[in-house]
C-alpha cells in the first residue's frame, strides 16, 4: 500500500436530515472507530453472503461488538438470482426471531445485491431501521451502496420492488477489493466508466490512461476512481434523491443493460457486463439520433472493452431478438406509458433522456448483438 | 339520509409536501368530482377484495374512467389472515402484466387490509407510485386509512414489514357503511373509542350519549364521529409523523389487542375487537399502577360492552396464558431491547407510554382474561 490509500476521503451525500457520509481507505472495515457516529442500539444485524462471510463477517462482528451488546449475522445465498422475497425474508426472519427492535442497526456487507435487499429490508422492518452500506465489490462502492436506492427483483422486471431509503454511513474499504474476482472488478469498472460520457469526459480521459492501473487494483489508481465516482453520484443525488428527472442519467446503459440481464435470466450476466454492452448500445443509439459522433462510440467500445467488458449485447431470442429487447425495455421504470425513456449522450459529458422510434432502436440492437458473447463465468 | 350528511366535510393532515385532505359525505365513492384532484396517469389500478369487489368496485370504475385512460382491478382474498407477502404479491403481478408504469396510481377499496397493503405496494411499486385510500369499513374511515402506516403481517409478528407512506387522498364514504356487518361496525367504534381517554372526554361524553345511535349507523352521529376521529388523528400524525414519540398513544389498547389476535391467529379475532379487550387490560394495568381509578375503568368497559365488542381477552395459551401474551408483546413494534412499552392513561383525555413489572402485568392478563370469549364469527 503506498501512503496515499492510507488517508481516507469523505464525501458528503448532501439530502437535509437524510445526508450522510461515504468514507474510503483501505482497511475501514475491520476498524471500532469507523463506527463511532453510527446510531445507538442495543443489537445490529450484519448481512451478508456466503462468499463474503468467511472473507470479512467475522472482523466486521468484532469490530462492532465494543458498540453493540449483540450482534447478529444473517448469511443469503450469493447472486442476483437469490435477489428475491424468499431471501429477502430470511434477513426479516432474523430480526423477528432475535427479537430486533426499531433501533437495531442493519449492515449490508457484499455487494450490490446484499446492499440493496439488506437496504429494503431496513427501510421496511417495522417501517424503517437505520441501516450501513459496508460494500465489499467495486461495483457497490462506486454505485449502488451510495444514493439510497435499494429494491428486490420480480419475476418479470429487475428491481421493480423497492424504497427510496438512505443509509447512514457507507464505508468504502479499498482493501476488501482485493479479493474480488477480475470478473467482478471489470463490472465495477463498467460503473465508474458511465461517470465519464455523462458528466466529465476530464475524468473519461484520465480513465483511458489509467484502465491498466485499475485492472490490477493500483491503490492510488482505485482511491482516485472511487471518489471522482462518488462525487460525481452524490452531485447527482443531492439534486434529485427520487429520481424526477437529473437522476435518470445515472442509467446510461442500464435500459439496454436490463435488457440483456433479464433476457439471459437474472445472474447470467452480471449486471456491470450488462452496463458495459448497454453503453454501447446507448452509445450507437446515440449516434444515430446525430447527437454525437461515430468517434466517440468507438472511443468509449475501446475503454469499455480495455475493462475486460462485452461490447456486445447477447442474443436473447433467436426468433425476433430485438422485438424481445423491446418487450423488456417497455417495463423498464423510466418507460412511462409504454413509451422507452433512453438515456443518450448528447455532446461529450453531457446526457439527456429520449425516446427513439422502434425503428431506429431495432437497427441498433440488430447491429450491436452477437450470439453467445459476454458470457465469461 | 338526512341534510347534514349530504354536506361534505374535510379534515387536513398536515405534513408539509405530504399534506392531502380526507373528505367525508355520504355517496363520494361513485361520483368522478371526489377524484379531481388526482394526480394525472395513462393507468390506475383498483385494489379491493372479494367481498367488497361486487358492492363497489364497479361504481368506483365508472367514476375513474372519465380520468384514466386505463383502469385495472386486483381482487385479493378478504380477511386478516391473506395480509402476507403472496397477496401483497397479486399487486405487483397486477401492476407488471398490465405494464403500469411510474405514475400509475393506485385506489385502495375496502377495509384496513386492503388498505394497509395497497399502501405497501404504493410504497413498493417502482419504489414508490402515488395511491389513494377509499375505505369502505368504519374501522378504516376512523383509524387505518389515515396517517401512511403501511404494512404486511410475518409469521412472527403483525405488521412487521411496511413503510410510511402517505395516500394523496382518503376518501370517506359513509353510505358504503350500510352494507358492513354489525361485527365490523362494533370493531370500528373500538377504534374511535379509543379518540376519548387518550385525547378527548368531551368525545368520549359524546360516545356515551351516542352509542344506540351509532351502531344503528345514523347518519349525523355517524359524520361526527368519523369527523372527531380523523381530526384527533390528523392533529396526533401531524406532530409525529413517523412515531417517533406521540403518535404511539394511537395504539392504546393495541398491545393486549395484537397478542390476542396473533395468540388466537390472525383473522381469528378482528383487529377491533383485540383492541376492545385491550383496552379494558389497559385500563386495568393503568389502575393498578395507579393513574387512573376504577370507575374509570368500569365507565370505559360499560362503553366497550354497549359497543358490542369483547371487554375480556381470550385465553391464548392453556399452560401459561400470561406468560403467552408477554411473549408475543415483546415482538410489538413499540418494545424497546425486549422492554414492552404500554400505552396507558394518565388522567382522563391523557395518554402516556410506560413499561410495567411483568408480575403486575400477568395479573392483569390473569383477571382479564375468559376462556372461549369474544370470538362471535
Amino acid at each position: 500500500m503506498i501512503a496515499v490509500t492510507q488517508q481516507s476521503q469523505t464525501v458528503h451525500i448532501d439530502l437535509g436530515d437524510r445526508s450522510y457520509p461515504i468514507v474510503i481507505a483501505a482497511d475501514l472495515l475491520a476498524r471500532s472507530s469507523t463506527y463511532a457516529q453510527c446510531p445507538p442500539a442495543a443489537q445490529a444485524l450484519i448481512v451478508t453472503n456466503s462468499t463474503v462471510q468467511p472473507l470479512y463477517a467475522a472482523q466486521l462482528k468484532a469490530a462492532l461488538e465494543s458498540k453493540y451488546q449483540q450482534v447478529h449475522t444473517v448469511v443469503l445465498p450469493d447472486g442476483e438470482a437469490h435477489k428475491d422475497w424468499q431471501t429477502l425474508n430470511l434477513i426479516f426472519d432474523g430480526l423477528l426471531s432475535k427479537g430486533c427492535d426499531r433501533k437495531t442497526v442493519l449492515f449490508a456487507l457484499g455487494g450490490g445485491v446484499v446492499g440493496d435487499m439488506t437496504g429494503f429490508a431496513a427501510a421496511s422492518y417495522m417501517r424503517g431501521v437505520p441501516f450501513v452500506q459496508v460494500p465489499t465489490t467495486l461495483l457497490s462502492q462506486v454505485d449502488s451502496s451510495v444514493g439510497g436506492k435499494t429494491a428486490i427483483n420480480h419475476p418479470l422486471g429487475k428491481n421493480m420492488i423497492g424504497a427510496f431509503y438512505q443509509p447512514q454511513l457507507v464505508v468504502c474499504d479499498l482493501a476488501s477489493l482485493d479479493t474480488l474476482p477480475a470478473r467482478e472488478v471489470s463490472a465495477g469498472l463498467a460503473e465508474i466508466i458511465k461517470y465519464g460520457p455523462i458528466a466529465d469526459m476530464e475524468f473519461f480521459e484520465w480513465l483511458e490512461a489509467h484502465m491498466d492501473a485499475l485492472r490490477s487494483l493500483e491503490p492510488a489508481a482505485l482511491m482516485h476512481a472511487v471518489k471522482r465516482s462518488v462525487e460525481i453520484k452524490a452531485w447527482v443525488v443531492g439534486q434529485d434523491e427520487k429520481e424526477a428527472g437529473l437522476r435518470a442519467i445515472l442509467n446510461f446503459g442500464h435500459t439496454f443493460g436490463h435488457a440483456i440481464e433479464a433476457g439471459m435470466g437474472y445472474g447470467n450476466w452480471l449486471h456491470g457486463e450488462g452496463v458495459g454492452a448497454g453503453m454501447v448500445m446507448a452509445a450507437h443509439l446515440s449516434q444515430r439520433l446525430g447527437l454525437v459522433d461515430a468517434s466517440f462510440v468507438d472511443r468509449l467500445t475501446l475503454l469499455i472493452a480495455r475493462a475486460g467488458l462485452p461490447t456486445r449485447g447477447a442474443v436473447i431470442d433467436a426468433t425476433d431478438n430485438a422485438g424481445a429487447y423491446l418487450e423488456h425495455m417497455r417495463v423498464d421504470k423510466k418507460a412511462q406509458a409504454g413509451e422507452i425513456r433512453f438515456v443518450l449522450i448528447d455532446g461529450l459529458g453531457n446526457a439527456t433522456m429520449r425516446s427513439a422510434p422502434d425503428s431506429l432502436v431495432r437497427e441498433v440492437i440488430d447491429a450491436c448483438c452477437m450470439q453467445g458473447v459476454g458470457i465469461q463465468g
